[in-house]
């Protein structure tokens, strides 16, 4: 049968991994597989290779027109891939390749958002509902075998404080409002969002901070947020009041944090997020009183590989079909 | 100015109390006035004495027309109180004043249901979303300085099986709907119920246990309730199962149950009611891994004598006004 029409050549997809990266994070051929089982008239236009910690050799990098995951040596990307029009790094968070001088001209850079927020809004209903029940404190006194009755009032009516109402945020602000929290927002802009009951600017965080319940920081870490709560402002937290970090360890100052959890002040908090992960089992964190540590783990699901491919190729559709990708990265406000 | 109509004598209330309770269960004459306050065309008609573990006279006991709280010796009640129309007890679960022969003939006896409810309802979620999250082997994990990254899937869509049906299990029904799973609840009727996915009877348990993500007990402590979860069911829970009690320790056979934390056949286990409480520091349930253990405090908000007095006067207008009163026993029951 004579063909119709000259036939197109196919998509070069590389999926770069990183060996540092649990299993659950590999984007295993099995993997890509399945999703494109679900996405057949976008997969067939595809050629797919795999590699890990940028192990691509340079005649194969040349070649690649997407790449899924960000290669450790991304100085490789401008010098050698030159057929590169679409990068799209797996996290949310793209902190740890900041500055992005390294990012070829015109190329699409994407992210991650938009995976994160049903889980992180299900951690975050866990880490406040077990910071009011005072459950760090029971926990010690399990340890040490040590019945002690401590009753909480209602949650309900309370207010917390979420910084960041982007994926992560906004999972977190939903999080808020189904344990009936009012949720008082801050964001760059301060724009309003049906999200929460208020949205104010960083500016005015002096003020609400000691009205705050619980401080829930989910936003990205950039050179605007990092150290956002400082030594200074974890001083107006009220007493009692419980932190939740979704988000980067560089936005609150740990030191002051430790102390007002070692003298009680606080009623806990939940990180999930450390400024040197894996955490060494020599830091003094891990035995914190009234602090559990979870391994970042927050706002992956199990399935994150299966919903990050599944946007992966909704995205690929808009970009066959010429329309703007979605979680373009901005490169000047790094996210 | 003469007295238009004869003075009707006070009714006499004595709010009986035990000093083994914490502090914030105590029903003090400061915390009886306060809700006097609220209340005051009720309270004017009432004349209140305070008493710890039973140190009321008999010729104090003699007048008494109505009592808060239920006296250590409660022969005296049958052979003393002989003005007692009504007798309240502060707890919901009346499993250790069982059986009833102490009570006298014609009296009301009431107990707190629809103060635990709330409660409950926020215990829950935390409960089940730290079960789900692996919280109990990250906690261990914490303890021993190790990062080990642990994934969940999604909480929503998974099966809570909620064992009883009452204020405190229509609380964790709620609860489980809150987090997006589908409930199935059992309660000695199998009624439908609009806090439930489907209703079933104990009969049906043996089917319904392995499907189970979640199992939360929350009935009465009855005869018929005892030993529900027996050793035979607890093997029928399927792997990952996390469990939640909220109700008593006589419903689920504590053996094999922590056998099952400790081959790490179960996601984990939350309990908040023990055989015995205080819990001794010797007891070796402390250290019973996957295993979270709150002292006694899921069902009782810190306000709980506030809000036990509010619906105890709503009562006594009813009490009053001829109308029967709510949360009646049934000694037949025994809830």
């Amino acid at each position: 049968m004579p063909r119709t029409a000259p036939r197109r050549a196919k998509l070069r997809v590389h999926l770069e991994n990183s060996r540092k990266k649990p299993a659950e994070k590999e984007y295993t051929l099995a993997r890509f597989k399945a999703a494109a089982r679900r996405h057949p008239a976008l997969a067939k236009q595809l050629e797919v290779s795999v590699g890990y910690d940028g192990d691509i050799t340079d005649d194969e990098l040349k070649k690649i027109d997407i790449m899924l995951g960000v290669p450790p040596d991304r100085a490789r990307l401008k010098a050698v891939a030159m057929r590169l029009k679409w990068l799209h790094c797996t996290m949310a968070g793209i902190d740890s390749l900041l500055p992005l001088d390294w990012l070829p001209e015109k190329i699409i850079f994407t992210n991650n958002v938009g995976v994160h927020g049903a889980k992180a809004r299900e951690y975050v209903r866990m880490a406040v509902a077990l910071l009011h029940t005072r459950l760090p404190h029971m926990l010690a006194n399990q340890r040490a075998h040590k019945w002690q009755q401590i009753f909480s009032p209602a949650l309900t009516g309370r207010t917390a404080l979420v910084i960041g109402l982007g994926d992560v945020g906004g999972g977190a602000a939903r999080a808020a409002r189904d344990l009936g929290l009012k949720v008082i927002a801050v964001t760059r802009s301060g724009k309003a969002s049906s999200l929460a009951d208020r949205v104010a600017r960083p500016s005015q965080l002096d003020r609400l901070l000691p009205k705050a319940d619980f401080v829930i920081l989910a936003a990205p870490n950039t050179a605007a947020t990092r150290d956002l709560i400082d030594a200074r402002r974890v001083g107006l937290l009220k007493t009692g009041c419980g932190i939740v970090n979704i988000s980067r360890a560089a936005l609150i100052d740990h030191g002051s944090l430790c102390a007002r959890l070692r003298d009680g002040s606080l009623a806990g908090a939940v990180l999930d997020v450390m400024h040197s992960e894996p955490l060494p089992a020599t830091s003094p964190y891990w035995d914190v009183p009234n602090l559990v540590i979870t391994p970042h783990i927050s706002c992956d699901d199990a399935d994150y590989t299966t919903l990050t491919l599944d946007a992966w190729f909704a995205n690929l559709a808009r970009l066959l079909a010429k329309k703007p990708l979605r979680n373009r990265i901005d490169p000047a406000r790094g996210y």
